[in-house]
């Protein structure tokens, strides 16, 4: 079985962020995205205050380092002041079954 | 706390597909499943045409790495060419609380 | 970009525990979680009995494996034997983009 090693790249914010967000994702080179619903509590960013909300969603994407880099970048500059985020990445292996 | 290595494969499709590929996870050999609802954006399978639908769902089975490469050939040869999904894998490490 | 490794848990179980259990989360030192509702089929813990439900949870903690031990005995005295829930863990870079 064909196998790429990828990171995935997983983003958990405010939902009220999301149609613009995921816009920026693709501008930024990820090729795909998966959002889900979620609820939960964090330490918000760089301020530290607690969040609490019904109102969030979990993004993964699936890309290169680079790629993720850049999301990251963008998304410090331009959310992580102002809206509860927190970001994380994990080692995954792409299965392409057009390759097996 | 006793932990298992086993691998973590994440199965994002058409909700279309729900049903009848939970039933053959499990005669896969999978010995469980958790769906989630999701939405996203990607380029399909061997088309590599863009998709967009808020009609999709999240699968992850946690298998040994032969049940997950069984599962893969499975979803290549009966709906890689005709439904949006993409496949990945992840190492875990499962607690048993009955072996602590 | 300022990379922290952590460890993800995981943890799947019936939707009825949410409260309490993201109650205790916080009391064992987690930092925050997120839940996500699910759906699936598995065995049930210590008596392998077979769950099928689609009211199940789906909660991710971020923190240290000391924290993910501590929650992991904890689950198991509270509710491992009288409710369907599996656990696992793996390994994640935290960005923290107010250190990039």
């Amino acid at each position: 079985m064909h196998q790429e090693t990828r990171k995935l790249l997983t983003i958990v914010t405010e939902s009220a962020l999301e149609t613009e967000l995921c816009d920026e994702l693709t501008r930024l080179g990820a090729g795909g995205y998966t959002v889900t619903d979620a609820r939960g509590r964090g330490s918000r960013g760089v301020r530290d205050a607690g969040w609490a909300s019904s109102g969030n969603i979990r993004i993964e994407v699936i890309c290169d380092a680079r790629v993720a880099d850049r999301i990251a970048a963008h998304l410090r500059d331009r959310y992580y002041s102002d809206y509860a985020m927190i970001l994380y990445l994990s080692d995954v292996s792409v299965l392409r079954p057009e390759k097996f």
